[in-house]
Parts: C-alpha cells; structure tokens; sequence
C-alpha cells in the first residue's frame, strides 16, 4: 500500500460507516475520506465534515448548513475518478445502485450492505468480474472466510458460518414469544444498528450471510455449516480439500474487518488493537443450530437455495416484519410468520433483471403488511 | 502439482516414516516412493521394499535378505537427483547429515526430525537459504503456522503454540514422581514414537518446537506464547499486525501435515480424511502453561534463548535422562533435574560450527550420565 488510499464511506452516519471513520481516523497517512454520504442524520454528518473536509459529500435530507462540494448522488461520488474505495455501508436496497456505480467504475468496494448480494448477487458478481472490481467483504464472517483462503489455490470443500446465537439462543419457545423490543435491541456480543441487531436476534441474519458467502466465494448450500458459537471470537472458517480447516479469531470489533479491507493486501500495524487473551476466555464452545426455534434462519436458507427472486422478497418481507416489530405492533416470533407467509404466495423469477427484483421487492413488502393486517397486528 | 513426486523416506520404519507411506500409499499418482532408509526394523522394512519397490534404500544394521539397490549412507538417497522430496524422519542426531546432503542438492524437504532444526538450526537455515532448499515442517505446530501464514505479505506479531499438556497436566507434584513408564507413553490426543511421547509428557517436547519455530519463521522467543489446549484440534495459531489471528484445525492425525508437505503448494482431495465435527467436539479449551510443573519447558525455552550449543547439550542431556525413565531407573521427575545440572555445567560456544555442535552433544551425554550416577539412579 503505497501513499494515501482515498475513501468514500457512503452510509457514513450509520454503525458500520462510524467505525468506518474510527479506522481511517486511527491512520492519518495511509487512508484519507474523500467523500461521505448520509442519510437523515444531519447532525452527525455536519460533525463528520467538519472534521474529514472531505472533497465531496452527498446527503438525502435537505441540508441546515452550507459546505462546498455537495453532489447530486451516491453514485457520483462512488465513481469518481479521484476514490480508491468505495465503502458501501448504507443500508437495506439504496446501496445497490451505488455498488453497482462503483463496480462499474472498477473501483475496490468495501462491502458492508447485505440486501445488494443477497437480492442482486449473481447480477453484482458478474457486473464485477466484467469491470474487475474487487469486492471486499466487511462483515466479521465473511472477512474471516476471505482471511483464511488467501494464499489458497484450491477451491474449500466446507464453510463454517459462525453465529453467536444472538441474546435468545436458549429460549424456549413460550419466552421468545414474550421477547421485548428492548431485550432483542441487546446484542450479547456485537455492536450494530437496529435493524441488523433484530435480523441476530432472529438467526435471519445468518442466513443472509450464508447467502452472501454463496455469491461471493461461489459455495453451495450444502457444503455451509452454521455453528453457534457464543463467544464470537472464532469469526468463521474454512475447511480445503485435504480436510485442514483454517478459523479467523479476533475480539469481536467490526474495526478488525473494515480496516482490512481498506488496507489489503497488507495488514497494517495496529498496536492498539484489542489482544486475545484465550486463556482468560479459556472456553470456546459450539453447537449445532435449531432451525424449529429459529425459522427465520430456515426460511433464508430456503430462499437462498431457491434463488430467482425469492432472496428480494425475504428480505422485504423482513424490512416489513422488523419495523413492526420495532414498533411494539408484532411480536418477536411473528417475524417468521410473515415471512413465510410472503414466500408461500411468490412466484419465482430465476436469473431476474434488477428490474424484476425491485418489483418483487415491491410487491413483497405490499404483501407482508397485507399478511400483517390480517393477523390482526396491534 | 503436476505428474509423480517422487518421495525418499529416511526413517521409514519409524512412526512417522509408517505414517508417511501410508500418505503415500493413497494417492499412487501423485506419490512414489524412490527410496527408503531404516535402522534396526529390518522385518519391517522388507515389507516396505516389498511393497514400495524402492530405487534404492539404506540400512544401518546388516541386513537378512537380499534386494537390489542397497547404498551406502542416507546422504546418497538424500542428494540423488532423481529424488524430488526427502522426508526426514529419523529421529535424533542422524537425521542432521542427510538433511544438510538434501539441502545442498536444493531438494524440497519434509522435515519431522526435531534435533536438526535445534541444535543446527542456524547452519541449516543458512545453507538452505543459500542453496534455494525448501524446508517444510511436518509437525503438526509448525505445518499449522505454516498453513496460516500462507499467502501472508507481512511478518506475524506473535505465534501461539498449543501443547495438549500431556497425560498429567493435572497432576499434583507429588503425583508427578510416581508416574510410571506405562503411564506415561499413554498419549491421550497423538500417536508417536516412544521418545517424543516422554517429551510432550514432560513439556521438553514443546519447548523444542519453539526452538524450530524460531528457526523456521524468524521470531523471537518473546512473541511466542504456549497455550495448553486438550483437545488437539487446534494446532497452532498466528497473530498478525492487525490483531487478526488465524488458527489451523483438524483431528490429531499426522498423516494430514505430512500430506500437506508431501503436495504443497496444492490440497490433495482426501474424502478419507476424517471430518472434524465442533458440535460434537463442544468446547475447545485453552489454559496458560504450569512452568514451575513442568521445569522441562522452562529449561528448553532458557536453552533456546540463549542460543550457541545450549540446545544441543538440552536435546543431549534430555535424550539420556529419557532413556534412564524408560529403563525405569529414574523418576519422571527426575529428568528435569539431569537437564538442568548438565545446563548448569556448559559453557556455551556462540554460532558454534558442526563439530562444535557434535562435541558439545558428545560432552552433555556424559555429563549426564555422570550426574545420573551423583543422583544414585536406581
């Protein structure tokens, strides 16, 4: 890595895009913020320029400051001449045209948006391989998995997607039921936004994932593992040809995955990176998953295998289902419910266009507040 | 990996030498066996000739039977050109000559002899650097850092070696000097030779793979740590700049690090391979090393930091007083003791040549016998 990578962290006021900053921030000389993008929080993103300067800055909401450099799209600045990496950190279906822009472009994308892959992978995976963009995953699994294959030159027979099982891994049926809003807003281990942090409580998120690592690494369904594994220090492994698996450990700190992908392929000297000590954690434990108490997980993992335009209404239907609960008007174990019910009424699409996906997107997220309203939502 | 790599097995009857062929023997198109060498087995090493139809072999002892091919030193086997790799494993100060032979012919090497890498491992890191020699480790700790710093541009922050602890790791002193011999060539995670199951009784083991993890990646003994872990399924792991650790994992079996030095840079497919399964392994365990317990890891590591022939008059001194446990006329815990009067005793020689390396193994041995007899050994 030579001279100062310049960065563009569209997402910039949200969890991944602030952590985003906490990294370029710790290495002043090797990475610089040449563009943010923000969505309503106006207050942080005024903060954020004041302090990055960046070139330009790009904002949904009507501005109450003035600044020079504003742009009329995320896309503009994901693909201007002048940005390294792209980090897409927005969330949920805003950050595909942007990736798309940046992939185009053939810029290096710092992936931390889940919805793009998961209802686009196989139209982004192509898009990037014709530009040669290079997509590097930000999520802790999904960087663990692309840590322990580098150097490989085989394709892995097995991977183990590790979860931590989120705060009701334990519950029986009868108290997930009762779960609060405020309960499933406690992560035991990982610190998110809201919505990511309801997708952990329900194990859909690990779905997504699986989803997600089927498109980037090209591995089929069958040969992924979901693992609980409460501690979150084993962040996701590897299994080759020849029966070795490699695992990624660290603390669990988003910061460990986003600087890495922002600094590959070196690593850079962190000393103040938080160390593991294994002996004062002493146990590292895992267990199989339960699909019957968490069918979100199930239902994304059906979706994934199907494929076509079922990926899109999962996750619209979650969208749905997740702010409804968010908003005390469903209970936690209704998330499933809706989604499967969404599912149950789509008609596939197989290789969709992204026109096609946003429709169903669309139509999705009409059904599930249909479903909702005739399960009589509070 | 393209066509036969043809393979020369020094210490064939040995158990790493059986587990080599046994690697061999499953993938007949990708391995042969060219040569083979023993000491004393020689039943056994007919049936390997039987089978393998060497090029050629060595034997030390006299030989009853007649077969083609028979050379007169391991170095020949070891420096002839038709020989692609040479795994040497031989155990002992034997193994030191033909690897320095298979080093000067440039050869790939597979290296499982411990002694050669302790007490030489300056001269033979030098001249296989010098003559562009591979030498890759066989161990299953050094295959596993190995195998994590694969693909890795920049130099690891800290190794963790794990050590299962041996059969006694919860013994109390006082149970510690009744250990048996019985007792103690029970290995409750690896099979492996007589020798070196004393060795990772006593912990001595460990401390001699720091001293070749030293020598074969260039770290200091300050960024190593030993980490007792039961259950054998993590190797070892490295930690890089970042903080990021990777581990390497696998069912305690030998036949997966030999394979892996016997095809590296490729994974052979190995669908016999057992499947490592966590969720019924549950937990992976981790505890700081008991040196006070265990003085032979103390005493390795003080020999290995102080470098010159310290190592030699360690592996010397520990190779007696093993000796004296298994023909029961010393307590287990009194190998330590032998180790340390015979350290105590030495004057080091910094950057010692070979012969200065030999003479000061010649001189321990006495030593030691002589401090065994001060004891009154029974």
């Amino acid at each position: 890595m030579r001279g100062v990578r310049k960065v563009a962290v569209l997402g910039s006021t949200g969890s991944i895009g602030q952590q985003a900053l906490d990294v370029i921030r710790t290495y002043p000389r090797r990475l610089q913020v040449i563009g943010l993008a923000a969505g309503e929080n106006l207050g942080l993103l005024k903060e954020q320029i004041a302090e990055f300067s960046p070139e330009m800055f790009y904002c949904s909401a009507r501005l109450d400051f003035s600044y020079d450099g504003q742009v009329s799209s995320m896309e503009s600045i994901a693909s201007h001449p002048e940005v390294d990496v792209v980090i897409i950190a927005t969330s949920g279906k805003v950050g595909l045209s942007p990736l798309l822009a940046a992939i185009r472009a053939g810029k290096a994308i710092a992936l931390a948006n889940k919805e793009a892959l998961v209802t686009a992978g196989d139209i982004v995976m192509a898009e990037a391989k014709r530009y040669r963009a290079q997509i590097l995953p930000i999520d802790s699994e999904h960087s663990a998995i692309w840590q322990c294959l580098r150097g490989e030159k085989s394709k892995p027979r097995r991977l183990f997607l590790t979860a931590s099982g989120g705060p009701f891994y334990h519950y029986a049926q009868s108290q997930l039921s009762q779960v609060t809003v405020e309960q499933a807003l406690r992560h035991p281990t990982w610190r998110m936004g809201k919505k990511v942090t309801i997708d952990s409580a329900t194990l859909l998120n690990k779905g997504l994932e699986a989803i997600e690592a089927h498109w980037l690494f090209g591995i089929s369904f069958d040969n992924m593992d979901i693992l609980i594994h409460p501690q979150s220090i084993i962040h996701s492994m590897v299994e080759f040809q020849d029966g070795s698996i490699k695992a990624q450990l660290s603390p669990p700190d988003m910061r460990l995955p986003i600087e890495y992908a922002l600094s590959y392929p070196e690593r850079l000297h962190n000393s103040k990176s938080p160390r593991l000590d294994l002996t004062k954690i002493r146990s590292l434990t895992f267990e199989p998953v339960d699909q019957d108490r968490f069918p979100c997980l199930r239902l994304a993992l059906h979706a994934g295998r199907l494929g076509g335009t079922y990926p899109a209404v999962l996750c619209a239907a979650d969208e749905i289902a997740v702010e409804l609960f968010l908003q005390e008007r469903l209970p936690f174990t209704g998330i499933a419910g809706i989604i499967e019910k969404v599912l149950e009424q789509h008609h596939n699409v197989l290789r969709p266009s992204l026109e096609e996906i946003l429709a169903a997107d669309g139509w999705a997220r009409e059904m599930a507040l249909r479903v909702a309203r005739k399960e009589a939502v509070r």
